[in-house]
């Protein structure tokens, strides 16, 4: 039995952890997707843990905004700092600190800061999944009537 | 395709979530094993979500602890309320909210609430995984030397 590899991730001022990388996404697209404002931190997933899920932390900046995407794997989030909404098919919902959110197989999603404030939130995901893939036309026209943003 | 079945499990106070069970065990013990003070929700696992994972909180009442045990499957944990300890084989980590602490297989560990508040986490663990295990008398002697409560 190879020796256990226990890690303690120190949370730490500015909702960032000890020794581990701030990803900033400032803005960005693909086909048909598009994002503004994130900064992710891989807390779990990248060092051969054997867990089957991935921990990261994202964090939205005031203004910011998720692609709107779906994909076949479910995400579990659990908001922790400020306000946010989360767009899931045709209904937009306020999220509060600990709130929690099971983002079903297939749904069209996107998550969005909302105040002054940065908007974060522990995003939980299979550790072997699909890659995101832009929404229909239909599903882009549904998300934005309930207040999704950017290019779709 | 079947309809996605999102779900939004609102945070309440005195850390419980809308729609979510608290399951109480006072105190309680199996072979080798023993527990006290130890508040369970589970927000992801018993709905028959897709994810390869299962999302819990737990919450330590003061002068609680959970079992000191050892398994197959790897934790994650995230502190959120009060101050706790972690013993992991032969360290004690005190944990402050957001800290995470990734435990690796087969890691004797035992969790316990420090302080006059209650210790609260999320616990995410596979959604397939073995049962937890009695640690070795050695590695109960171990445990107990730094910290570890309880029968063993």
């Amino acid at each position: 039995m190879s020796k256990p590899e226990i890690r303690i991730s120190r949370f730490q001022d500015g909702y960032s952890w000890e020794c581990v990388e701030r990803e900033v996404y400032k803005s960005g697209q693909e086909v048909g997707r598009d994002w503004q404002g994130i900064v992710r931190q891989v807390l779990v997933g990248k060092d051969g843990e054997t867990t089957a899920f991935h921990l990261r932390y994202f964090e939205v900046a005031p203004g910011g905004y998720s692609s709107l995407e779906k994909h076949e794997h479910a995400h579990v989030v659990i908001a922790i700092r400020g306000h946010g909404r989360a767009i899931l098919d045709a209904t937009a919902y306020d999220l509060n600190p600990f709130d929690t959110v099971y983002v079903a197989p297939w749904t069209p999603h996107q998550f969005q800061a909302a105040g002054d404030e940065p908007f974060g939130f522990f995003c939980i995901v299979d550790s072997e999944r699909d890659r995101p893939q832009s929404v229909s036309s239909t599903e882009a026209i549904v998300a934005q009537a309930v207040g999704a943003r950017g290019r779709s």
